[in-house]
């Protein structure tokens, strides 16, 4: 679908994709985006972000609830599915978290289905490799429990679960769908929900606090880290390249340690405060790796998109946000 | 749980699997086995197949309405969660699949959270590998989705969420659950919903008919069928192997193509006819492989289980209750 010209909706249109989206697709010519969003994890302040801008429309709405959900999307030629209950949210409410993941994803191709021609981008997950990402993670890698967390299994199989029902959807009723595995994004309007942004978070705001960044465990602990204005013109990329289907991994392409990450706050702070290492007692946790390689040479090659910020850039970006005046993190 | 003296629930109380498990339970010493279905599925007649037994209560019940199940449940020490959509019927209606699959699985883990302490066993399958089945085939095998069909892909992601969830539920409310991966089942009271089965069932019906047996493609695509009633006895030992958590394959073991099915077939039935094979144009198709070796040295183990009845047998016996006057099968 092309962009200028035309209405998009953004389920989970309160989140921090959702901020980098809506500014993008702005920017790409869209003449009307409608950020749905029930406020139940989302931001109200990211709801009203917008507010002088008549091209954006804030409807505060669940995608659990489709007459809604069919009335929003009215005339839209693209939803971008980003709600969804990330894995320590999941962890909390397995019930809330398994409703919106599926039958949330359901409604929403319902919607798209009803009008046609509609197209759906869906924000999965590289947590459908669950703990099998061991050498180039390419999206053929499969799905492997291993010693990951419950949660963090539930959430991979959830998010498998609605990629397959965008192919069954497509072969059934000829919705166009579209999955985007994203790795831990991160940026401006960042929440406390990404268990693996947390190590961003945390380090900035102990250092911003004057006390000392906690790490547990021994730190090499590696994670993907993805701007998050990557990822929206990544969802551009894939709402435009008509036809493109599957599953594309949307992601740095670059194992970070924790102790890296650290490094970098630490620098980017000016700070010479040495971390504190405490062991690590989570039972919620994601996998832990200390190499992570996920390719993207699909995403380049039938988007056409790049990751372009490195994290060190990321980490100024946010850092300036989060240092503007009565700023607060969404838990 | 032990069995005697004890109340059981069945979802999908009027399925196969049920009818077999029913039986079981029954001889086992259970004191009271309700049978749970709202016959979207399932086939009335079995629902009242044990009319006369006072031990066995037909509840007309959707496992989508949680206050009815959890009426259902009072009392019960153990839940057989065997409701489900299997690929064929979520094909056909994808929205619906994923609610019973899913939100059902929620709500008979939430039944048993509420009416503690109460066990769970979870009717799963060995569709949680999808693709990935080459080479011996144990309960640490991934999940691929590869070249399966979207409806293959998406109900096998539905059990894979539906074992997360029950370790989400024992590891955050203490419900004990374990999964039990079935593969092609098969016995008395067969259907018409397993995409594996119909092979044998519709051979059968053929030869019935005085017609040939139609064999799509080359009629060497393997599967591993196993008895309804070796999968009832599964079904208790899981039930009362107190602690038992987890995954396990319950399958006979055994390689089976579809050429040798048609062997036994007209075997049974004394038969020369010799198989029509024609192109193959199904879209909703399972995993093809020409050898598939489902361990189940996990469920011998700590189950103390082990398959009975080989393949010839059970089509004898499939076909002794196919001849009884009035039998209809249930589509």
């Amino acid at each position: 679908m092309p962009i200028i010209g035309r209405k998009f909706l953004i389920t989970g249109g309160a989140s921090l994709i959702a901020s980098h989206l809506t500014r993008a697709l702005i920017a790409g010519g869209a003449s009307e985006v409608v950020l749905y969003d029930n406020l139940s994890l989302g931001s109200a302040a990211l709801l009203g972000a917008f507010g002088s801008d008549a091209r954006v429309r804030s409807i505060r709405g669940d995608v659990l609830r489709l007459p809604h959900l069919l009335d929003a999307t009215t005339d839209a030629t693209g939803i971008f599915a980003l709600a969804g209950y990330l894995t320590l949210p999941f962890a909390e409410n397995p019930a809330a978290g398994a409703d919106v993941n599926v039958m949330g994803m359901i409604n929403t191709l319902e919607a798209a289905r009803l009008s046609s021609p509609c197209r759906v981008v869906f924000a999965s997950s590289v947590a459908v490799y669950g703990s099998d990402v061991e050498g180039v993670v390419d999206e053929s890698r499969g799905f492997r429990a291993g010693d990951i967390s419950a949660a963090a299994a539930a959430y991979g199989a959830s998010k498998l679960l609605g990629e397959s029902l965008g192919r069954l959807y497509a072969q059934r009723y000829g919705v166009e769908c579209c999955a985007l595995r994203f790795s831990t994004v991160y940026g401006e309007h960042q929440h406390a929900r990404g268990v693996n942004a947390l190590y961003i978070l945390e380090a900035m705001q102990a250092l911003g606090a004057g006390r000392p960044i906690v790490v547990r465990g021994s730190g090499d602990e590696a994670h993907d880290y993805v701007y998050a204005g990557d990822v929206a013109r990544a969802c551009v990329r894939a709402m435009d390249a008509a036809g493109a289907a599957g599953a594309f991994n949307v992601a740095s392409g670059r194992s970070t340690s924790v102790n890296e990450v650290v490094a970098m706050v630490l620098d980017e702070y000016g700070a010479r405060l040495e971390p504190e290492h405490v062991a690590d007692t989570r039972t919620v946790r994601s996998t832990a790796h200390h190499e992570l390689h996920i390719s993207t040479a699909r995403a380049k090659e039938i988007l056409g998109w790049e990751p372009a910020v490195p994290l060190r850039e990321g980490i100024s970006r946010l850092r300036r946000w989060l240092d503007a005046p009565e700023r607060s993190i969404p838990s």
